[in-house]
């Protein structure tokens, strides 16, 4: 083995920008929208929860938008991250595949989150604010916020899923080690919390409902999202920036880019430079989004403007949705437990840029062992969907006799999931799908809202 | 902030030689004893649960070992490691003091384990053993041998202390996932571990002892230890050597160079490439290892002939020590939780050329939550007591107004050593420190063996 495994940038080759895929996408976006009026949400529908930077990023048509410097030396703690050609992998899948991956848990937080925390922290902190409150569900995103607001010397709030609250102890320790103050949620903090108190085990959606409804009565705190925002996935664009400059590095040209989708901001960072280029007539490549048959937004939702949470306190998005107050089953994979999606990754699955697939824990985690027993890292329960994605592609490859190269996004490890495999490894794990009468029932409580053509 | 903070090496820059500092240590070096006849132990007293290779680099007197082509191969999956500039830490202390840090939490075990562990399972698979057993405290070194022998297609028989099997399930899991068999020690599956029911909590001198007795009674298998012994500081010296490479990409050289130890192996792997200057001439650098109060083996043993485990299966070695059958009280940082000290680095504290100092627990805990919200990074248990010395350093210097240079190893994260945090973040961590009682009992129990001058 005398090719090279790990390409490795140094930080002067931090991104200077990040890419907003929308000034590249054909015809005109769909507009977010006011559940009251119907009209599109505008900056004042945004401003009681969010600073104007952030809101101007979320709207923005600019091809690149400039990362604030305070934003890139941060980064300088764990980026640029590293990219890996699997050679044990492949051996062990006996496949001509080439596979690389990009390894985002080397993040102090175990993920790809703080890529936007910062950011959004950042953003925060100059327009005056004090306190950030968001959401958490497997702990990933709470975790990076923590980190963040410890950094630019804000306070955090995070209202953690009841279910994870209870499961994940250590990741509560973590987000505390790092100053934030966490809330099992649903709480009695809130009207929304209050309103839920039926539902113990809680879910990403009321979570989001209890944040927002503190963030909107406070003028010194306000909100942060870690996932399916327009400027959320802009942020995490420096993950397939940096890959592009090292699949050059490596002399090869992905085939197909895959990475797994909850609300859709690890995919979008990775491929978004990528699928740029697509747009643009530069490259041809394929791209590959992996969902949990248990909550499977992409290949089994239908495409409507629906609430970003359970209440509906948020403006009304358009995306394929499974209904804004689905709970999926308790699957290990907490950051793929959201109904809806990044409005633009539901855009390009639309239009067919994007292949989505759906696959059961079972799977999932045999393939994560797989990859881990080959690759060394463990990975987090999320990305293993992914990795069973690419399994799949260098097996497909390896049949058809191709030289396939294979990009994947590895966004987190699984420290914090040991439970997940001691589960897997006694034959514990249940394969939770999602049925059609769910479908159904979620169907009849969307929203009003105008179709989407 | 202009000045870099993070010191990269590409994947050839991997050291190609582990340095032996035994090469360079003034006098002979003091023999281990075989208990029985007070004779140096020579091979053969180690050939029945160690391969020759590892013997020749346990005994070798070369000044450089060559590192296999294939260790090197799965060094690359992690090394070269980072080594940053703590900016944040620095102007949090407002000291003049430049501080340094090497981080080995990158290692997919998330600590400087499996330096040694893959050199060990390389050298046993190449002398066609089948299995490796070990023991492990804290997890640490199980999780890092039972990835290398998963990377070598070894099996992996891991020996863990009871009171850590019971607290600490997630190590358990990860040693699991990486195909390991673990054992609850002390167990009915050997002598050793019948002989010592009455501990139903284990120490990590029982574990060894259950451990060497399975290799010894078994052809196939061999035992793998990691830390204390020479072959295994050797192996760890891939640190030292990428960081002076990184320091002199800095244009900074350290004043004083801060490890934790235990059994002295992440201290070993920094300090001996540095150390070896000085003894050349080269340089003029203090050293300092930071040990927990509540096992003082540095600041607080005798310097003697004594057993590396509680039953007495090992050769005589000579090292500080508090007694082969101390069952230090149940700190947090497992690691550290070791009676003796690796014969070389007790040579040099003896010397005057390393400093000893210990830390109690509160005060260690203190250090990384004040590390963790500056420099991002949860450090495990172990490193804290390293970065509580760090900071005293950079305290030290500010009062003298000294533009010092600090270097730290941080050998690992604590991403499974979050229930420690939780309890000093709700203030119920105790102050345990070993006490002259202790010392008096355990001085009556160390073997008869010739006094070291």
């Amino acid at each position: 083995m005398t090719e090279p495994t790990k390409f490795t940038l140094t930080e002067d080759r931090i991104p200077t920008h990040w890419v907003n895929l929308m000034a590249d996408l054909p015809g005109d976006p769909l507009p977010p929208l006011n559940p009251g009026t119907m009209e599109p949400a505008g900056p004042d529908d945004l401003t009681p929860i969010f600073p104007m930077a952030l809101i101007g990023q979320e709207v923005s048509a600019e091809p690149e938008v400039e990362i604030p410097e305070p934003v890139r030396e941060v980064y300088k703690l764990w980026r640029p991250t590293p990219l890996y050609r699997a050679h044990r992998l492949e051996r062990a899948l006996d496949t001509p595949a080439r596979i690389y991956y990009k390894y985002e848990g080397v993040s102090p937080a175990g993920s790809h989150k703080p890529n936007s925390a910062v950011a959004q922290a950042y953003a925060n902190k100059e327009a005056g604010i004090e306190r950030l409150a968001t959401e958490t569900g497997a702990g990933q995103w709470g975790s990076a916020l923590a980190l963040a607001c410890s950094l630019f010397g804000l306070e955090c709030l995070v209202y953690m899923v009841g279910a994870s609250y209870d499961q994940k102890p250590y990741r509560r320790a973590m987000m505390e080690s790092w100053g934030a103050s966490v809330i099992r949620s649903p709480s009695d903090t809130t009207d929304s919390g209050r309103a839920q108190a039926a539902h113990p085990t809680g879910s990403l959606g009321i979570a989001i409902s209890e944040a927002v409804e503190v963030a909107a009565g406070d003028a010194d705190t306000n909100y942060a999202l870690g996932s399916v925002l327009n400027h959320v996935c802009l942020h995490q664009t420096v993950i397939g920036q940096e890959a592009l400059a090292q699949m050059e590095m490596a002399g090869d040209e992905p085939d197909v880019v895959i990475g797994c989708v909850g609300g859709g901001s690890n995919f979008a960072g990775m491929t978004f430079p990528f699928i740029r280029r697509v747009l643009r007539g530069e490259a041809r490549t394929r791209f590959v989004a992996a969902e949990p048959a248990a909550c499977p937004t992409l290949t089994r939702g239908v495409y409507r403007y629906d609430f970003g949470d359970t209440v509906g306190l948020t403006p009304l998005m358009p995306m394929y949705t499974l209904g804004h107050d689905f709970v999926p089953p308790p699957v290990h994979a907490g950051g793929l437990r959201y109904h809806g999606d990044s409005p633009i990754v539901c855009a390009l699955v639309k239009q067919g840029l994007v292949e989505a697939r759906a696959y059961k824990q079972n799977e999932t985690f045999e393939a994560a062992l797989r990859f881990a027993r080959t690759e060394a890292i463990l990975p987090a329960p999320e990305p293993a969907h992914a990795i069973r994605a690419v399994i799949d592609e260098a097996e497909d490859a390896r049949q058809a006799g191709e030289q396939r190269v294979i990009l994947l996004n590895l966004c987190g490890h699984g420290h914090f999931d040991m439970s997940a495999y001691e589960a897997y490894i006694a034959g514990n794990l249940e394969d939770p799908e999602f049925s059609e009468a769910d479908m159904e029932a979620a169907l009849e409580r969307l929203p009003e809202a105008p179709a989407i053509a």
